[in-house]
């Protein structure tokens, strides 16, 4: 029995986002039909999370368990030759057999792109979010930051759903953490050549929307209708009423996963 | 009367080209549409040429005539609402009413890019032609510059199809010029970060299929299965067989349209 990890980007676009879903095109299940046409076994691909429809992922990371004795590097091209040019293996490795994709990743980054050009470019207009709007980029990015470190996120979790976007670190066996997360970075960078705001943040996990709200949260404080001050009662509060909106699914882009060296 | 220029991008992947075609979604017939709803008038949307089903276009440029009043910003809104997000409207302007957007083009430089990298990213796979091959660029080079000055490109023009991609500055009453057009440039550029080689040609006007042609052919020296030097002859000979297969259509883009400056 062998475990190959799976390096995967996609394009969100068109898919029902990662997890399979019984006649909807989802990563997940793409994925996992390509793997048993290769191999001929069927298996269960484990993602390190979900990403809901829409959302792109530039390093998604997947492990399955085969007997399938096809080396790394063609596992990567028999794959590649029949997914759609939308889903794309950049990479498979043999790793120990105890991988786990979810349970193992210890941080994960996101990015969101705001383009702020008045015309969206039809190069770029699948993996940005158009807003043509003036914002105050300084208030946007202080308020960034208030949400680096340890922090209960109801406030920025979708509304009634206790599900998480993801489950880092929570192996069988671990306490349950609730609605508590850790951004070790939580930033604004402007590409004034190309007119795209990205917002990138790293964290122990992120709860589901949770990205996309912020980002709702930062624009509102970038049309001035809310104030980076706001944050902090926002968070104390636990309450998703206070938080701006759930930001458009298609600038946000799973960046990297993390995973712990073994010793 | 007036008479508006716009400046159109687009991404080719899912239209039949630029030419309008009775039940065949196509960027002329789109843009008809759109402007009619708009303006309330029918009209005729009249390009600087043509581009062929999954050709994209950074600038393409197109006239139509209209008594419709509304302000040149405003339309650039009012029809990038309707549009898909696949093609939009970069700008309008109002020309002088004898401003013909084919007839007074005198160059045009279109660009085809080459992705070298193992894997193709989702995020630019519609707009390159993945070619994971190595390439002998230095020959690729050389060939490129020698398509440079006037040539008549019938080697180079779709076999069977006496049809020109454009007809710039062919103006009523201007005396036909067969397969003779002039490449003001003809060059490769590397982009060693992004593993993207960029053709870009520069010229009075182009046959149906040359840029693809002219690609196809350096693919060949880059394999070493064609020589630099071949190129003189082939040229002369005027015999589409001799020349290398037609590069696909997802790398090429229409780059930029130039005009004369009027007095």
């Amino acid at each position: 029995m062998r475990n190959v990890r799976l390096i995967l980007a996609y394009d969100g676009t068109d898919f029902h986002g990662w997890q399979r879903q019984p006649d909807k095109a989802t990563i997940q299940g793409l994925m996992e039909t390509a793997v048993k046409k290769i191999t001929g076994q069927p298996t269960a691909l484990c993602g390190s999370g979900r990403t809901d429809a829409g959302v792109h992922a530039a390093n998604q990371v997947a492990n399955f368990k085969t007997t399938c004795p096809i080396p790394c590097a063609n596992l990567v091209r028999a794959l590649n030759d029949i997914l759609p040019a939308a889903v794309r293996v950049k990479e498979a490795c043999d790793v120990p057999l105890d991988f786990h994709a979810r349970y193992e990743a210890v941080s994960k980054t996101y990015r969101y792109r705001i383009l702020l050009a008045p015309v969206a470019s039809p190069f770029i207009a699948r993996f940005v979010y158009h807003y043509p709007y003036p914002l105050d980029q300084n208030a946007m990015q202080r308020a960034a930051r208030m949400f680096e470190g340890e922090h209960d996120f109801t406030s920025f979790a979708a509304a009634g759903d206790a599900s998480e976007e993801d489950d880092n670190g929570l192996a069988h066996g671990t306490p349950p953490r609730g609605n508590t997360r850790r951004l070790f970075s939580s930033r604004l960078r402007w590409h004034g050549k190309s007119s795209v705001l990205i917002y990138e943040a790293c964290g122990s996990g992120f709860l589901h929307h949770m990205v996309r709200n912020i980002l709702g949260t930062l624009l509102e404080i970038g049309r001035g209708r809310m104030k980076p001050e706001d944050i902090p009662p926002i968070l104390e509060a636990r309450d998703r009423k206070l938080a701006g909106p759930t930001a458009p699914a298609q600038g946000l882009c799973l960046w990297k996963v993390n995973y712990r060296v073994r010793p």
